[in-house]
């Protein structure tokens, strides 16, 4: 359960209320960045469609993106970090889980990009941007991270120091694709801006939203960051991830 | 002296061979990445001018960003953990000029390109884009770190305890700016290279070269802030440190 440490607020640990507020924080902002993206398709876009709409087919790009590739990538790697009573091996396949989720939207969002350069007419060239090489980079590294981590964390069998060793670099590599994937969405938003905002330099509504999304989605990667490195939040062995060791089997 | 560790090297720290390596590999990435913009900007569109020429004057803007906002703001980042033999207050006082000279940089970066902007007829508007508004951010952030540093880490004064609680958000900030300084990087490349790329959508080399330069900003980032935040990497206070505690002034 999230953040059970008892009901009587007296005797919680100020830092895990400060986490706990940043942790509400990162949901609310994630979770509004969302839902100005759906606006913003919906409102100055037409809003969702199939492939005999290669235009609002595009639509999905942004918005799964932004549900897999950034909030529930984001949210995976905060899993250890806000469900600090739920034993290690619920947490890991969580996190295998949810990254799976993640990864589902991502290659739907990156289908219907290619659909939509595709099936114009004129045809839009695939993979020319920076947005296009860092974005996909970004994706790569996701799933090279996805297979290692998989078989080195979830896989029995491996080495514990081949784990120990893996380690670090698992958490580097992640939080580097995370912060790459939302460099590469505030570079997205700004391509669409120029290319179908008409007067993006006068600021238009359909422009102001664009640059707030942008802002969101910066504050959400710093506050996932954060709360991801800050040492003091690291969550600690219960007894039930010492009790798997000699129990293992009976789970 | 840089990673002075005796010239035996059978003595030397494996960690301390694997940080020079990538420390040797994040000075030539920045250095390619300077080389490249200023061949970006000379061969396609005319190198450097003054005001009488305001799309010239506006190629300082990505010139001096890139040294002052990008490659010296990391390797002031990295002074702490390149030069490991050197008296903490000389690396503080190098921090602060490095900062510095970044800053200076970055202000007549800004000023080009505001006047780019207004000099031209009919004139651009200012501060209307993404990378305006996240740029401008994190030239605020650097700002503001820079004086409550200065404030808590090199005036004499204050308190211990405000500088313990201090540092961690110090490290922080400087990193979330210096992170958010190259998100902007990659949005202000795009921005380039659709507004002045003809056919930047067939890559032509001047869109090949905007790509690689991106590419390598990003690189030269995911360095910089491995280096600085690998904690096998981190300084360890020299004899000297502790002896300035006690012969104060006589440095």
């Amino acid at each position: 359960m999230l953040f059970t440490l008892g009901n009587n607020k007296s005797n919680m640990d100020p830092m895990l209320i400060n986490f706990k507020v940043l942790y509400v924080l990162t949901q609310l902002c994630g979770l509004t960045m969302i839902v100005l993206v759906g606006t913003w398709i919906g409102q100055h876009f037409g809003g969702l469609g199939g492939t005999d709409n290669p235009k609002q087919e595009f639509n999905w790009h942004p918005l799964f993106m932004t549900i897999g590739f950034i909030y529930l990538y984001g949210n995976s790697i905060l899993i250890y970090r806000g469900f600090r009573t739920t034993r290690k091996k619920t947490l890991k396949l969580t996190h295998a889980g949810i990254h799976m989720a993640a990864f589902v939207l991502t290659v739907i969002a990156l289908k219907t990009v290619f659909d939509s350069h595709n099936l114009v007419d004129p045809p839009i060239p695939n993979m020319y941007s920076l947005h296009s090489w860092l974005g996909l980079s970004a994706v790569i590294i996701f799933c090279l991270q996805y297979v290692a981590g998989f078989m080195a964390f979830l896989v029995p069998g491996m080495r514990e120091n081949y784990k120990i060793a893996l380690m670090p670099l698992h958490i580097y590599f992640g939080l580097f694709g995370f912060v790459l994937a939302i460099a590469s969405a505030v570079m997205g938003l700004t391509e669409k801006a120029i290319f179908a905002i008409p007067n993006y330099s006068t600021l238009p509504s359909a422009g102001v939203l664009a640059n707030i999304i942008g802002v969101l989605y910066v504050v959400f990667g710093g506050l996932v960051v954060y709360l991801a490195t800050e040492p003091s939040y690291k969550r600690k062995p219960i007894p039930e991830d010492t009790a798997l060791l000699t129990a293992n089997g009976n789970e």
